[in-house]
């Protein structure tokens, strides 16, 4: 059963973790993207120094459920994603949040430089978008619908420019 | 038919691709984790801005070839990665290899930082280890006995690091 | 013929590509400094990543069209001016865009540590305006007639600070 | 009963933890501090994310047997500290260590940046020895001996820098 | 006597210094902190450089008053932290306030890189709140009451988050 | 006349100036790539601090003796190019050298962020080979001679490339 | 004749230079310090990189002026410090002003690096009001008057930090 | 009396103070320097968090014994030049020490940031040979014969970089 066939509320293939629930604005673009992909999700505010017992229950119980890859958003000294890879052999996509006096690199540094055996598939700050993305696609490598659609969607993004390049030129040659 | 039943070398799953011959000794511990799970691999040097006919024609057909997930590892204004993700929809781990006087901060911006769209999964610096796991991790997804595989390797890093705990306190009560 | 001498539209001798439309207020110094001497200039909106096929038609149909300098404004991952310069032997001028939480620093990391072989020549975060005067510098190596307008233009930016150093000292004095 | 009258290795008062055995020399600073005020301690290598459950079953227990303040020593994506503050509320000192290429920023960052409600006591980049000193002064706070200690060994300090003083006037004034 | 008992504003124990009035919004949330877990403190504008011998006499006489925490708050070449920790053998925790054009990396930098001897307990950036509960975590190393306050605070922390959580899922499941 | 036609140690087109003979290893990649593709070049050390008439006289009469492209190197306060650019309409290439603590991140913002109207063509850090292949780029705007030059060095290097990665395979296959 | 005695316009003691008349309001800090000392001076604008041959007279002539002191602020690849003091010896009293993406770091770095031989007594980024004080203290050298109305001037300091800590006080115990 | 006349060792002008001994072969080039000029100066080694009470008492008398100008040298949390500044209306210039992972980051924010009213005159890192020729350069500022032997000094650093550009000439025309 692939992950595009069957997109449902009861069995989320993605599970989202944020340190704040502040931080739900940046992770908006990442929902719409999974919704677009049909791509079934779970949201959680779960912080890594508030809340450890729930990161670690979190983290222990999610294979188990059915999630297949983790989404995890946190800013400052960003533990969050590092955390919950410790406890999990799922993958765990990191999302560095912008939200301290050092706008992000403290988050990137904390998330992606991870020790010997632990990784986290660290993208860009406050790049939610690309996090689902990066979902599908590695959930795409058992889905064929999934690449399909993935390309689809690249197609969609080339003409986007595409046509933006065009209504340039138009603005500047009628300027 | 699963990655852990089937590694051989006409039939890999797992390609890299470095930037520069030069960056082989950072890639060995990659090589290494691969062989220990049994997960096929090939090894290429692509340069991003070198052999640039190369690279696109390596991202473009990577897929129909039957690999899963690609691992790029790269310096400087470390493109590599970027590029290959951005002809392909199968998941890119990006690996900064820190070449220059920057120490490879200069890679980890250009690897993380992708515009929306076109995620490169990074890793830490010289991280190759780690890339290599992350791998495993997404064939895992579609992959129970790399999942198992995974937890047992988890299970000899803990015991290995219990093992040096041990070993450290004996040293501080007979000194 | 000289540049000087023939700016047409149908005959660009600079191209200006961005990797995004949102930069485009970050580009309108540098098309007012082309259009203040005379040279023609073609814009389009090439992303390094979401139209990587763009890129690659565009770099390798330039020289053939007439174009002889590009300058390639991008940011974050700025791969943009790294992936024209690769598959061209024109000069690549490459303008880092402040466009991510990084400021900037992405874009230069990414633009200006290329690998030995492929040079950008980069000029400073958002210095669009600086790009177009690099390539009517570099225009004017062979073009007598533009090195002249350069010295021109540098005597009007000379004028323009001894006239507001005027202005400052009589302000201060009648205060 | 204070810390200064009773060392005994049965009985810690302060339990260090660093991330890694490698990071042994980096600790050694630490531990002659504290033998030199007859403060009683042990040491453990645990792994933030390679044994996370350690982590956890270290930081529930420690208060319990009569531990007082934490001292944690990690690099990297420095999480140590973080996940053992996040799970007692002894005083925990973190101390990052200058272990990748980004030569501790990174464990800095990581260490400090932390959240609020979950406070890390920071030191400098591999400074082991001023943890032991806080160490000391925490402890100090409720008990006056540790304090006599604490200024006597400032006394030690400033007279050892006298001395180098007058040292260096004598080589000068021979040359 | 512990110092949940107690807390009059005759008897302080913990002693607040800034480095400038115009700090004090950054400092609210310390002092929310310590009137929530009723440690009695006192707050003083003390500038490193401007009354220099103010904080001279400040730091010799601020144990004898029964202080026995302190908590320095700094901008730029944040030095008030380092220069009160020369003067006293007390616990001096450092926040590094974010009030120049280098965002606080120029006072975290400032506070945390004491030489040997002489360390400071720094917190992140702008983060005085948490200044205020190591603060407590210091005291509590021998008050098992505010041990006790501060599990209970802690329970409080993570029973928000929980709330929060629950919010956001029914806010996205009726979305 | 182009210059692949007459390169003559008497007409030098290219004039590369050092800011300290200290650099001059680092400069040597620079020459051995304008011998290789024979364009005539000179060498001069000006330190634009500590020769500043000799910088002055430099620059002014650099064109009327024929050159056409500039080559900077300096470290630390890298202020040579933008001096030199200051005083010609020449195209002046950047050479950020890493000669200081802060390993050329000083001079890459020295050379790079110029004011508007003085641009400098920055290469990365130490890249002296690359501003070669800059200048014979730039020069070969007009001289298709050039341009063909380079698309044959960019042939051998990729054809090194290419090697380099068969030898790669056929080792790591042989191991 | 003492500095303190003779303030005239006429007869300027301090020269002010600015890279450009956008940078004012950053100097205002620098006039009032100076007026307040009776210290004369001239404010010009002079861009290092748009009027190099202006910054050249200017430098030379400096001295033969009668002025004692320079203070130059730029910004971006801050060279103006660098430039004047590279053709006098007087002192050169740097303010690095924060006017790019980079918010400082370029023009510190490029005022205070300064090759050996030639040094500029950098302050810090935006700091015009200390570079004023500076040069009063230079002056002060060698005129007891301006020392002793710089130890008036930090007593009027002093008080005025004692006075907001007073009031803060009073506000907090009324709270 | 001018500084070039009496320079006697019983007499100092200068005052060089460093936070800690190893600093030592960083400040020969201090020491060359004010040899060279023959100016009369003095070495102290003070620590400003270690020695606190030395630090004061050396600001506070070193008006009186005639020192004119203070040169301090430190590294990490780089306080040394801020408290004696803090002390004293003497011109002190700072030498920010590269001592730690930090490589001179730390030392430089630390001694260059100082709040208003209590400036540092910064040097490059490491760059005690300019804090030399500072120092001079400010005791020239009442010493015509000081500015005189300065004038010739940056003749003979003109005349050495002349004689390496002509070796270096013969030496590539000769290879």
């Amino acid at each position: 059963m692939s992950a595009s066939q069957a997109p449902s509320p009861l069995n989320p293939l993605v599970s989202i973790v944020m340190g704040s629930d502040s931080d739900l604005p940046k992770i908006e673009g990442c929902l719409e993207v999974l919704r677009e992909f049909g791509v079934p999700c779970e949201v959680n505010v779960i912080s890594a120094h508030r809340t450890p017992e729930d990161a670690h229950d979190f983290a222990k119980g999610v294979e188990a459920r059915g999630i297949r890859v983790i989404i995890a958003a946190a800013g400052g000294a960003a533990h969050l994603a590092g955390v919950v890879a410790s406890l999990t052999v799922l993958p765990v996509i990191g999302v560095p949040i912008a939200s301290s006096a050092l706008q992000g690199v403290d988050s990137l540094y904390s998330t992606v430089q991870m020790p010997p055996g632990v990784p986290v598939a660290t993208v860009g700050i406050d790049a939610s978008r690309n996090a689902a993305i990066l979902a599908v696609e590695i959930l795409g490598v058992a889905d064929p619908h999934l690449r399909t659609a993935l390309k689809a969607y690249r197609e969609r993004l080339a003409a986007g420019i595409r046509e933006k390049s065009r209504q340039l030129k138009d603005k500047l040659n009628s300027a």
